[in-house]
């Protein structure tokens, strides 16, 4: 056991000459017992979603916005300002119906919302013919058989992945492309079985795009029980027709911001780990888990850290994006900024995956600089966020990539987490309070260790 | 870097001489593939917690036993058996209440219910001022002013615990001991806040224990709100009294029994691998955590292997014990009864945290036995239960100690748990399939890797 001993000192070693491991021992310490005895990642969430859901371009949007520059204010950050994006506007609209017909059988109503960027109907809505596919190539082989019908797909999210987000990436290109193509092919709607694992039947919504050239044709999500029964009949039936109604539209871009706040570094000023999370939501439940959990993880971790009265060598900038769900702008338009009188992005910390237990974190970024990070997990370990992999990020920090030398995500315990995604289940209750409070004390700690050691 | 590859490599050697890890790493893969599909944990928890809690010597819990004995049948075992064990039959009755009446103030009704193993009231009830106290030694030292009051414990789990379990730690001999420490000064009830960090006002029961030679007196655990009502009244007026009825008792001890199930090991049958699980519960809620997830884990973990067509060395053997929650009456048999067959115990591992998300595994054993355990993690990374940590084992099990060489606990993602706890709150919908799922695949693995590598 002695030469296992002696390299995880060495290893130690790389990062803590002096062994500062102690002073962030204490810190997390310190921190997990005024956060875990205070809750207040919970009040920021209840705060964040007491006005509603928060889609972009949106009033509640607007209003959500205002709120948390103030809130980034009370946490204690040296500045806090907004930074102007234009951002696209759609809106869903009063109804929303599907009715499915076929020779011999009762009509009934199947459980749908529009996905994002749909196009709505007329007031008469669109009735057509319905052909089952469960892949964008099976859909593609329709060709002409296509035109004028509504394509449904019904491929679900594969359960056997551990990974609730693989098992997304595994069926989330229907929902993202399955519209556009149907539209290329003439038809005039698309359905698409909800990315959940869930049983109930309420749809989840999420976004579809349309390429400049091709008409945005209606598109909607079917609860997971609705989507079995469709499947069901057009097995038995061999004429099924939907009609369906939706009012959704496109409006211009509205005028949305990006809202900082940063304590700034006592030493490295201008150098910054950035955190991140969106502010942006889907306009069913009220964006809980996605993302309200992450903005009140990086305003709480903030407060944590003026609380613990630490003074950071380089600059942790809390950065809450708009337009993560139906865009990005948020992330383009940040990334894209002059720099911002001369500094560096060292680290970008993202929080995105929902406020249920944390596990670790998943980093990218050379090989030296990771093994440097995953010598820092026993740090994590009081807490059981000691879990470093190699992969990780945000959407929001994408556009960085070139910028900042890590790239961070905060992996949690996701495994209900598409029960809840952009759906009318994405509401305050589903959230653990302590749980919750776990992912503020890590992204504190993260952010503290990545400033004083940087990369 | 290269020394701690090399002394991974040395490490991973004491285990795998040839690599036998690869047929690990794929058996979990497999596993994990049918028990994410199937979801067959769930589907067992439901069958369960069908008939309702089952207390130990109810006839609930006689049916659920008939009903557990079939099911390892059903899973594949090569034999399944009882073995008898006497058990306390405490009974709760129908009426538990209190009222609390302070001069100038209206009265208003407590939310309680009595502590497994309470004496009762008569139908008059008792009426009694009370006493606030926050420690087993604040009620001692009262003295003879305890006389003919009841006593109050009102401390609160220490909520900036990481661990939940050490919060619990940090509050529960309140609830173990309050009430006999109460009798012997001459009390004539207590009432403690209940063991959970919830802030609802569901109650929370549990056992309470009286020396022989103490009368057992009304006890009964307070919700939340409840006890914080009643400290606040008591800080504001000097006198408070509370009325409490109380018609639990006890009846003479019933037969009941464990439920054994095994798949003989092909080479060293008489080598146990024991997976434990309690089949007993308290009376409120259905259990689903406590622990019907635990028996569901082990009886899933065994159709898994099963199904997935492995021949382990050494016997792997289902306990699933009666009694844990008031006298542990059946971990004690089980480790009480002669030698069967000439057989050695291994290993024991217990699942009785719940069936949320599993980490990993707590483990009691030698050094040596514990760094080839600590080995193995890898193996089961792929469903994130690589945590392996010093210290582990569960209450079942716990006779077994100096029978068997290493002592294991699966650990799962508790931060919900005390939530649920012995309360009316611990119900099957409180239990996610994915994530119980996870712990089956988990106890699964562990006991076939322990079967073929032995320690």
């Amino acid at each position: 056991m002695k030469v296992i001993i002696v390299a995880v000192i060495m290893l130690a070693g790389v990062a803590f000459a002096g062994d500062p491991g102690t002073e962030y021992k204490n810190l997390i310490l310190k921190m997990s017992g005024e956060g875990l005895s205070s809750l207040g990642a919970f009040k920021t969430l209840s705060g964040i979603t007491a006005g509603g859901p928060r889609l972009s371009g949106s009033e509640k949007s607007a209003a959500a916005l205002t709120w948390l520059r103030q809130a980034l204010v009370e946490c204690g950050c040296d500045s806090v300002w907004t930074e102007p994006v234009m951002v696209p506007h759609w809106v869903r609209g009063r109804v929303e119906r599907a009715r499915v017909m076929a020779p011999g059988k009762k009509p009934f109503a199947l459980s749908i919302c529009a996905l994002g960027g749909s196009g709505g109907t007329s007031a008469g809505g669109i009735t057509a013919d319905v052909i089952e596919v469960h892949s964008l190539d099976e859909a593609k082989a329709l060709g002409a058989a296509a035109r004028g019908k509504i394509i449904f797909y019904n491929r679900p999210m594969d359960p056997t992945k551990f990974s609730p987000g693989e098992a997304y990436g595994s069926a989330v290109d229907q929902r993202g492309s399955g519209a556009n193509i149907a539209s290329k092919l003439g038809a005039v709607g698309a359905l698409v079985r909800s990315m959940t694992m869930s049983t109930d039947d309420v749809p989840h919504t999420g976004s579809t795009h349309f390429d400049d050239s091709t008409k945005p044709i209606p598109a909607a999500a079917l609860g997971i029980q609705s989507a079995d029964k469709l499947g069901a009949l057009l097995h038995a039936s061999q004429h099924v027709r939907v009609s369906m109604r939706l009012d959704c539209r496109t409006l211009p871009d509205a005028e949305s911001a990006n809202v900082i706040g940063e304590i700034r570094g006592a030493e490295f000023p201008h150098e910054i780990i950035l955190l991140g999370a969106h502010t942006d939501s889907w306009d069913k439940g009220v964006g809980a888990h996605d993302d309200a959990a992450g903005c009140a993880h990086v305003i709480e971790a903030l407060r944590l850290l003026k609380h613990a009265e630490v003074h950071p060598k380089r600059t942790i900038r809390a950065v809450l994006f708009i337009n993560e769900e139906n865009g990005l702008k948020g992330g383009l338009a940040y990334a894209a900024a002059p720099p911002r009188a001369g500094e560096r992005h060292i680290a970008a910390v993202e929080t995105d995956a929902g406020g249920f237990s944390p596990r670790g974190f998943g980093v990218s970024t050379d090989s030296l600089s990771f093994e440097k990070m995953k010598s820092w997990s026993s740090i994590f370990e009081p807490i059981g966020v000691d879990r470093i992999r190699k992969g990780g990020g945000g959407a929001d920090i994408s556009p960085l990539r070139d910028k900042c030398k890590a790239m961070v995500g905060l992996n949690v315990d996701g495994q209900k987490y598409f029960d809840y995604h952009h759906s009318a289940n994405d509401t305050v209750d589903k959230v653990h309070p302590r749980e919750l409070e776990l992912g503020a004390i890590a992204i504190a700690e993260i952010a503290y260790v990545l400033a004083q050691e940087g990369l």
